[in-house]
Order: structure tokens, then sequence, then C-alpha cells
């Protein structure tokens, strides 16, 4: 076991999520909303996740500076101090240095866990046995830690990780990190039985990472190490150096570069929930097969069809099959299951088109 | 030319108009929207309509009780006497009757027009042209006339007046009303060319069409004599003799039985718009053949659809062909429009699932 004084939780809530427009909206992207139904937005569910890891003042969340106060609305019993705002969206390896950076002045010893705010995670009990792992795994090692998970299908939305099968024991050595694959490719991932799917979860100590940075992405971390961190001239000072820093994720930036990756094969009931269809394929149906996620619904002839309404207006939908249908105050979407990762290009069409008031 | 002081036209604005739902709702009847989008709603354009016809003061609105204050604020050049309100809803005949009688206790000579509240005229001269010349046809005579329309293609949610083609003049007399029909049978009447559709437009005066009141819907016409028109007492003694009518058309009660019946073939470009499809056909299209009526609507691969939109919602609709998408603040309606007639039983669901509130 490690000292849960030392283990900080950095829950990653700077995302758009745009393949839920129209619920996800800029003002408010999908980790502000309880797309699940289950009474808490995804960001309270990651951060009531986190706390059987770390001390409630160890969780840190990354945001957008533009909802700061969605953030500490949506979470009350945050210090203002545990909100760390990014200016400017600039992908999840400026971040993650941030964060590391500002946890390593406070305390070099850190451990870190990094959470994306907007997972599903069925089995917690499964989930806090991996991270605690994980964080054991990483106490005074030069490891880079991520959680893998089982694969169960072919998905093509996802990264996939194939690591060491010869390793013994609980922890794997990292073989590669993949990009979404075409579905002929995710489907030999699926067969060969060594490869797990990039859930986005990163375990770590303040040190490991930081020297990935400087070995990696040096220039990054020149700039950020100009900040004076944990004071009052840390906000301004990130305000000038941030846009200046390299917009990149930091799979692509620091983990497909190093040497010391390890996962750790987890199966906790996990989904990113990244599309209406990921959403549709974890929820109840009718049986019809249809997910109809709201009251004042009347569905006819409908078929593998998911309707969400955020409104308390009725609809009447006839004679739809695998369909989204999804009524929020600012816009209604009709499209095909098929179309999912679309919805960005719809979203695009709207920015083009000088509509970016629904966007 | 008949002299306009003795012309008098009944607009019927009591129907509900439930193929329109969800535009059309209990509170606000099609006849009250601009569902042309012409700025004008069907009441509105109607009363415009009869006053190339007759004088303002001798225009009369038949609606229902509920929706006084609508027909007064839609038409406020209206005095309160003009607005004839029927406690209940019970069909065509009641409410043609109770005008007859009040327009007789004023004016014994009457001409009578009926109109319906809620149909589509292209060309006002043409129909001008021919409601004088029923006028003029009615003028002291018992006849009991009807508008009837050459029709265009064979309609099966229309009634038709079959005539006798060997009739000279533009008056010809009636052999037979007839039902919505088959396909079948409306493709045999296009091709017989002695049919007409049913407009719902009739002409007559005020002593022909009691007469006909006397003979074939006699208890009817005794429970209204006791009525005191024109004085205070009017409203009052309706609300008690009202209920006790028979439920019934004027089609039915009146014009299927009776001899002296006689219809005008027209041809100014009417439809009676009863349906969403019956709007989309006479509605502009894009090059996919879709009728957009609203702003903020984006279509991608979209067909042959009617889409309407009373929010300043957006709206995105990908895929369907030959839909119906209609969006108020109170509801959502998605169906083929091989359904439109059946939006009727959408609406009766709707009333036995305790969802009042949304019809």
């Amino acid at each position: 076991m490690t000292d849960k004084q030392n283990c900080y939780c950095v829950i990653m809530a700077g995302g758009v999520g745009t393949r839920f427009w129209p619920m996800s909206l800029n003002a408010k992207p999908k980790q502000f909303h309880d797309i699940l139904g289950v009474g808490k937005s995804f960001l309270q569910q990651t951060y009531q996740r986190a706390l059987d890891i770390v001390p409630k003042e160890n969780v840190l969340i990354l945001g957008c500076l533009a909802h700061k106060k969605l953030i500490l609305e949506q979470l009350p019993e945050l210090n203002e101090s545990q909100v760390v705002l990014e200016p400017t969206g600039r992908d999840t390896a400026p971040c993650n240095l941030y964060a590391a950076m500002k946890i390593a002045q406070k305390n070099p010893d850190a451990l870190m866990l990094i959470l994306p705010s907007d997972h599903m995670i069925e089995d917690q009990k499964e989930f806090v046995k991996n991270i605690d792992a994980a964080l054991s795994y990483a106490k005074n090692q030069d490891r880079l830690i991520t959680i893998g998970i089982k694969p169960t299908h072919p998905n093509t939305g996802y990264g996939y990780i194939q690591y060491v099968l010869e390793d013994k024991g609980e922890l794997k050595k990292v073989k590669t990190f993949t990009e979404k694959p075409t579905l002929e490719f995710a489907e030999s991932f699926l067969a060969s039985g060594d490869f797990l799917w990039n859930s986005g979860m990163f375990v770590w100590s303040c040190k490991a990472i930081l020297k990935a940075y400087q070995s990696f992405l040096p220039s990054m971390y020149q700039q950020l190490e100009q900040v004076d961190f944990n004071t009052e001239n840390e906000a301004s000072q990130i305000l000038v150096q941030y846009e200046k820093l390299q917009k990149i994720s930091i799979d692509y930036g620091i983990m497909e570069n190093a040497e010391n990756t390890y996962v750790i094969p987890s199966d906790f009931g996990w989904s990113d929930i990244g599309t209406w269809t990921a959403l549709y394929d974890v929820s109840k149906k009718d049986v019809a097969e249809n997910a109809i996620l709201s009251k004042n619904v009347r569905a006819y002839n409908l078929e593998r069809t998911i309707v969400k309404n955020t409104e308390n207006k009725l609809m009447i939908i006839d004679g739809l099959e695998d369909y989204i249908v999804v009524n929020t105050d600012r816009a209604l979407l009709i499209c095909p299951k098929s179309k999912d990762q679309e919805i960005k290009n719809y979203v695009n069409d709207l920015k083009l088109n000088k509509l970016e008031d629904y966007v």
C-alpha cells in the first residue's frame, strides 16, 4: 500500500465532447452533464470515484478558464486552489505537465493518478484495486503506467496498447501504442490476445513524468518551468506561457516515445461513452431495442434507436430504425447511428455558417 | 349583381385540426396559425377574402366559446356581436342553423356565404367571381348551392360531388354527394369528368336553408327556434339549447337529403390543407424535394420531407425520406408522410395516456 497523503488525482475536464452535440455545448461540455441519467454529471462521478483513492484535498480538476464557475458549482466542496485552469485548450500534454509541476512544487515525492472526467466505470471496487496496484508499481520507480482495458469487441473508436505477453504479474511492459484502427485491424488485435484498449488513465510519480517531459518535450518543460507554481503569480504567468505551448496529446508527445511505459490489464466495466452510439450500447433497451433515455417519448415502429430529451416537451416518433434523436432547449438532432462519428462535421458546418451560438 | 348589404359571410372557425398536431392544439387550432407562412393565420386570410364579397359588418365568425379571445385578437376590427360562439363543438349542422336564424332575425331576405376558416385559395379574383355567381343564383331561389372544385388528382382525403353533366351554364344540379373514396373510386371519379371536390363552401338564402332544416332536422330547428336571437338572452339560451342538439354535419344532415342542391364547378387553386402532406404538396420545395418551412433547419441527405419549426431552435436532420418533422414549444413529431392521416391516432393515444396537456 502506498501512503495516501502522497497520492494525487488529476481529473482532466477540459474536453469539448463535440460528438455529444447538441447536449454537449462549448458552454457546457459532456463532462458536466448527467448523460447516463444517474443523478450526477460525469465529472461528479469521477470526483466521487477518486475519493476512494486519494484524500479530498489531493484532487485537482484540470479545466478551461471558461468553465471555472461550472466546476465549482458541480463540486462545491473543492477549494478554489484545486481547480487548475488552462487559458485555452492545448490537448493533454501541456495540462498534464502543468499539473505535475504544480504538484511537484508542493510534494516532490507525489504519485499521480490521471483520470479523464467523462468515462463510465461500472465496477468501482475492481477499479480501486487496479489503481492501487498501479500506484504501488509507480512508487519510487521510473515508470509510466497506463490502465489498459481488456477488449470485449473490435471497437474502432479506441486506441489500443499491445503488451509483452510473457511478463508475469499484473504489470506488463508496453510493446506499442496504436491509434484508432480499422475494423480489420481491430479484429486481429482482439484475436491476438495481447492488445488492450487505451483508457487514457495514467499513474506515475511526479519525478518519472517530469523526467519524461524533459526528454521528449523539453521546450514545453522549459516554458512552464518559469512559472511560480502555487503563488499568486501562477495564473498570470500561465496566461503568458500557455499559448506558446505545443498543442499535442500526452499519448503522442510522451507515451509513444518513452521506453519505460507499462500497462495494467483491467476489467472494471469501462466505456469512454464517446458517442451517442456508445451511450446506446451501455443503456437499458426496450423490447424493440430502443434506448429511450427520457420521459415524454412515445415511440411507434421505432427500432434500435436512442432518444434523449432534455426538455419537458412531448416527442412522438414513428418509423425510425437505428437512429439518434436528441432534443435540447437549444437544438434538435436526428441522424442515423452510423453517423455518430460525423456529428463533429455537423458542428463544424455550424461554425462555417456563422451558427456558433448553437455549438 | 346582388345587393351586398343583403349578403352575409359566415366563417366556420370551430374545428380542432387534429391532423395538424402538434402545431394545432385544442387551445389554438389550425385556423389560428399561419401554417402557410404568409404572415396571416388561415382565419385572417379567410376574413380578408370575405371582405371582397360582403360588407365588414356582415361577416360572422362561428367559433368555440373557448376561442373567443383568440378570435377577437386576430380580428380586432370585429364587433363582439359578430363572433357567434358555440358552447361546445357539435359539428357543422347546428352552428350553421344558429348562424342562419341569427341572420334571418335581422334580415329575413339575407343571402349567406359559408366559408370554412382554414382553407387555402390561390386565385382570389376567380374565387370572388364564382361566389358572386353563386349568390346571384341563390337570390330569391330555393336553392342550396355548394362550391365544387375541379379535381386535379385522385385525392382520397376529400368528399366528391357528382353533378348533372348535361346542365348548361355554370350552375349544375347535384346528382350525389360522396364521402372520402378509396383510391380506386377516386381514380374512376376523375376519369368520369362529372365529379368535383366538395370544398365545404356553401351559398344559400336564409329562407332556403331554414326551410331545409325544417324538413330534414326538424327537432334541431324547434330547439333553436326558442332562442331570442340578437338579444341579451341569446348567449344563456344557446347555452341551454346547444347541448341538446344532435351532433351531425351539414353535409350528412342536410345536403345529402335535399333535392334542391346545386354546385358551381370552380377552379381557383383550392386546397383544404387538411394534413401535413397536403401542406407539403402546396409548399415550395428544394432540389431534394423537401419543403423546409422554417429557418434554422440544416438538412443532410433529406428527401421529400416537410420540416416545420416554430421555435428558434436549430434542427439538424440527416437521412430521412418522405417524412414529417414538426417542432413546436410543446411537442415534437417525427413520422412518415404516409401516416399523415394517423396523426389523429397519436393524439387519441395521448388522451388515453393522460397526456391531454399536449393535445
